[in-house]
């Protein structure tokens, strides 16, 4: 198996992660712990950075950040130069209470509320990413209220579909996302939105999936977006100057998962765009991408105690952990499959194999159906890899389990970027009406 | 389509819940909202006591919290005389901080942590379902450093498939739940029990699964439990004094869905439990049923606020709402099915095809694929049906979004029963190390 980033088996035979005994950290913060890997993620913002400056200057990265949200990774994502997505009020308000720019801040979303759209402009966001005829005119009625122009880009769906789950898939024409370049909507509301008063349209946005191994799509997709943008040029004379080509480049999660690089995803990208715009003799657009799960999913780790061990006889040995779907839905949610090894023991070769469930109550409630693990006990600690993203951005509090910590680590520091939830925090919301407090007791 | 509960459609042709209008819920406490049917739930929970208590008096029905955990609920379920399943320390501390009597708990869960065990012997909780051997030896040893005798029961894998969603059978074989019958791993784990100091051996428990329509594998549960009581009064001379038949009747999600009454369950469980015992000339055990979502899941209902609708010509029409999987993650994880209306125009017909999704960046935020709605409007207020289990106590803050406030409505008033979470909240556990405040930004 494939060590993440700064991984190493130190000499007590200990996962290291950011030089930070794993075991330690278990230690330490409790568990279940979330293990940002500070540097990995920094490298993988650098790459991507580098990577697309170097073939295309006129460019910009933004993190989408609902693979995960913190205030830390905020500070972190801009110190890398790198601007933000964002698809929610909540997302917003994270990132600029951290002092994220505004300016580099991409609204996106397929059903913003006036309230979303009012604080994108009470904030300053940079780009508001525009998905539909209702929300373009919410919010031409909203800027010319405050007196200013808000940028938009459009968000189209190319009808390109990648080959990913389904849940993941967005680029098809049948989609909840966006404005369909073959029924025409696309060239009617972008139509409309160049005469109205309110908005700046500064160029199109498309994203074709999710969680993506093969990169011949993105290249489809630029294409497409310049039919597009040429056939926009001749009939309006509008010339974008801006191209969001999205994100959804795929990372490791399981042995076997062979996704293009970030240098083979870029490169593709930024040539394919000079290649079509070239052919059409259309001015280069400042170029976006938009990653997030290849920025910091397997930047992530989730250290779990192992607690009750049982046999099946004949059947399987279930190993169960202090997490599970609460902390990691995606296992239920998309069938996702994860590796890990026990921390404690990773040196030890891993010969048992065994079933890795949590501890909801819910038999749907597994993280690793079949994995081999070094003679497990209760009490050693399982770290499972590539948990950055989508973890604890999904958490829950399935169960009432307090949501777990999550600490970054980097050459031997550990902080805590985000508090473990206590029970006080579980009951913070809850109120009892009175009618209820006096209310008599059946017997 | 069946209104739930108190539901009616008031003079204005608008849904009305608990004698509260849901339009004006909507505006007075905001969308998405959580709305509980205060008297539908408590009729429910008389149903079960009354139905139960009339064919077997010696009985206890406990409301199995993780399907809906607020502090107002266990003062609710307190009221109507019901017992409680807890599943975790949190949903333990929820109950205890609500003045609910610890006596009358019952702590279930397939790893249970030794915190949890340890809260378990302070709080005095009635009942331990102890799922296996080391759960076992763990309290036991707890138990006795406290000087204490832990009454418990063993959670039983009958052998039994209920016909259900994979994620949600738990009585088969192969399951992480409990000790198998066949494979004899329960009667020497519960062998062992009976000679341990810390624990005294009070009954049996199983639980075949969720969502459950047929009632016949209750029948064939109960019979598969007595043979094995049998065999143990046999073997060792225990005799249990209480057995606990768990829960998982279905309801009603959407028209077609036809799930035995709980009249129907309740005499089941409770003929064949005389039935089997006096087959066997069995003492007749305390008998405890553990209902939830029968009890809370049609009491509940989700109103949402629609705004982006779009049309993909030929294909559908996208309308979408202001919640979506953050608030209710059972369409994404079981392709669970709802029905609803609108709630501002419940008398007209509804008459136009279209697809209700959710507001999260993810193609899997979908609510209703296929629902005819009246005229649907952005403004219009959506209510979903038969939410009240499995949506609060699985919602995450995926994408940033706020979790729900909660209403109790009964007799027309309303009241807060959790509050909703604020943008606040959502970075209230984030923590910004020093060092990363002190890092500069690259250009």
């Amino acid at each position: 198996m494939k060590l993440r980033g700064t991984m190493k088996i130190n000499s007590k035979g200990h996962l290291e992660i950011g030089g930070c005994d794993s075991v330690w950290l278990a230690e330490k913060f409790g568990t279940p712990l979330y293990v940002l890997d500070e540097e990995y993620f920094r490298s993988q913002c650098r790459a991507y950075r580098q990577e697309l400056a170097g073939l295309y200057p006129d460019s910009t990265v933004i993190y989408a950040s609902k693979a995960l949200m913190t205030s830390a990774v905020c500070n972190i994502i801009h110190q890398e130069g790198l601007g933000l997505d964002v698809v929610s009020g909540g997302e917003l308000y994270t990132a600029f209470q951290a002092g994220f720019p505004p300016a580099k801040i991409f609204f996106h979303g397929n059903n913003k509320s006036l309230e979303e759209l009012h604080m994108a402009l009470e904030y300053g966001v940079g780009y508001v990413v525009v998905d539909n005829r209702y929300e373009l005119e919410n919010l031409n009625r909203l800027a010319l209220k405050r007196g200013t122009k808000a940028k938009i880009l459009f968000r189209i769906t190319p009808g390109i579909e990648a080959h990913t789950h389904s849940y993941t898939q967005t680029g098809q024409q049948d989609s909840k996302f966006g404005l369909g370049i073959l029924d025409g909507v696309a060239e009617e509301v972008i139509s409309q939105a160049l005469s109205l008063p309110g908005v700046e349209v500064v160029g199109l946005h498309c994203h074709i999936g999710s969680q993506i191994f093969g990169i011949e799509p993105y290249g489809m997709a630029v294409k497409v977006m310049f039919d597009f943008l040429e056939k926009m040029r001749v009939k309006t004379g509008f010339v974008a100057s801006m191209l969001d080509m999205g994100g959804g480049l795929g990372v490791v999660y399981h042995e076997g998962d062979e996704p293009a690089t970030v240098k083979e995803c870029v490169a593709l990208i930024a040539e394919t765009v000079r290649q079509e715009a070239g052919a059409r003799d259309y001015p280069l657009p400042h170029l976006v991408l938009e990653p997030g799960r290849s920025l910091v999913a397997e930047a992530g780790t989730t250290l779990y105690t192992i607690g009750s061990i049982k046999e099946i006889p004949n059947i399987r040995w279930y190993v169960a952990v202090d997490g599970g779907m609460a902390d990691n839905p995606r296992v239920a949610l998309y069938q996702a499959e994860y590796e890990g090894l026990l921390a404690n023991k990773a040196k030890q070769q891993p010969d048992k194999l065994v079933t890795v469930t949590g501890k909801c109550c819910e038999s749907g409630d597994m993280l690793i159906w079949d994995i081999q693990l070094a003679d497990p006990k209760p009490g050693d600690i399982f770290a499972v890899f590539t948990t950055g993203a989508y973890n604890y951005s999904m958490a829950s509090n399935y169960n009432r389990l307090p949501r777990p910590a999550m600490v970054l680590v980097n050459q031997g520091e550990a902080d805590l970027i985000v508090t473990r939830e206590t029970y006080k925090d579980l009951i913070a919301l809850d109120r009892i009406p009175d009618r209820l407090r006096n209310s008599s007791v059946l017997v």
